[in-house]
């Protein structure tokens, strides 16, 4: 829940709408709810209190603590932290990860980490690898298990960055080669920005994405079709096994009208 | 043209449904249009004759003249080479090369080439990339220039060949580093074989491959979304300048409804 509508609804305590959009989120198919109460930083401490009693009480997932502000992460932690949970998110800049990563090895959480550091956003592939290994070896540093990082190789609008989702799909692999027991989980949407009917490239970058190695993605579990993408680019590749996951999906009308086999 | 539907109607001598089918394939998008008159070996040559004559008529495009026999592909040439034309197929199988090259050189045709030889079809990555060289080495050995080769790794169904879309995917990444002037072009829709709603794990499988290197796909245009995949992946991955092509089918209508950018 990151949304600036959303935003509004926080900082007007719409409990109503907020617990909607929860339960409509995980009815879509989501593995986790992100909540991010960033919309005035002089009360977001109590605004991520509010938020996570009320996406908790809607939903038994498990959530995403979506800040940069160590204490909002905390609070929320100290009143949800079921098995799964993620905080969202480290970066390669030094303070981020001294501020954040005790919080994920004291609370035992997962973490996402974000391709980018003190000097930005790298424009190459050697910067995207780079970054990835610095950010693994800060992780293992502080005794945290790389089975617990959501490396995110953050994504490029293709309309003005055209090179970057090559990058991106060898970035990943590179990280799944290297780093097998790591998460790899892109919030890919930023591809289409720019561009019309974005829904179309967004689920086009997800098949994409799962081949390289993704083996998640933070996507909005409404938007359409986003969800029959990742069933049936996983179905393709041989990642759900006899395709049961794709067909329970199917028979219960997840996955357009049906046709005949 | 190679469903069992059109072959009753080539029998037939049906010219107004078969130029139909032409031309609402040329109209979805379709590169080349596929000749097949296999319904019966004993009047192929002759069928071949009639089907190239109605296509040719009903459209400007190039003809892919699909069949075994080599009589009738010279039939189909002697009345329709355009530049484009391509020859559906070849074989690493020694008496499909020994018949169906020469044809290549002489009428100076493109050429679809299926990894698969007198044994059988490969069950491995191995198996497949070692078929992609002796197809290539036989083509060069005949002088015919691997601009004109359209490999086809056989695309197995993911229900029954769990494995072997992740293989494809990496013989299609081993083939356009080896051969980068050879097309890589796959009759896909196999992959989806024996599972419900199939146009779904075909869309999927059609991102992937344009992401590892494919610049084409054997596809029936006409089937829902797949031309709207295919130029959303080639602008995802910045292989369609400025976004142009996609823009472009966005304003004629061909990328579904519009939404506001």
């Amino acid at each position: 829940m990151t949304r600036k509508s959303i935003r509004e609804r926080v900082l007007a305590r719409d409990a109503a709408f907020i617990a909607g959009q929860a339960k409509k989120q995980e009815a879509a198919g989501a593995t986790h709810i992100d909540v991010n109460a960033g919309g005035d930083p002089a009360s977001e401490v109590k605004d991520m209190a509010w938020l996570t009693e009320v996406v908790a009480e809607a939903t038994g997932l498990p959530l995403a603590f979506d800040s940069t502000n160590p204490k909002a992460i905390e609070k929320g932690l100290s009143l949800c932290n079921r098995p799964g949970t993620i905080i969202n998110s480290i970066t390669g800049e030094k303070e981020r990860l001294k501020s954040i990563l005790p919080l994920v090895k004291k609370h035992k959480t997962g973490v996402v980490a974000l391709t980018m550091d003190d000097g930005g956003m790298p424009e190459d592939l050697e910067g995207r690898v780079a970054l990835t290994r610095a950010i693994a070896e800060a992780v293992k540093a502080k005794g945290v298990g790389l089975d617990r990082v959501y490396f995110d190789h953050l994504v490029r609008p293709a309309s003005t960055n055209p090179g970057q989702a090559r990058h991106i799909l060898e970035a990943i692999r590179i990280t799944r080669a290297e780093f097998p027991e790591a998460h790899i989980a892109l919030g890919l949407s930023n591809v289409s920005y720019g561009l019309p009917n974005r829904n179309n490239l967004n689920r086009a970058f997800l098949a994409m994405l799962v081949a390289a190695g993704a083996d998640g993605a933070i996507i909005d579990p409404c938007e359409e079709g986003m969800m029959n993408t990742l069933l049936s680019a996983r179905a393709a590749l041989g990642l759900d096994e006899f395709c049961m996951e794709y067909i329970s999906a199917y028979r219960e009308g997840k996955l357009g009208e049906r046709k005949d086999a």
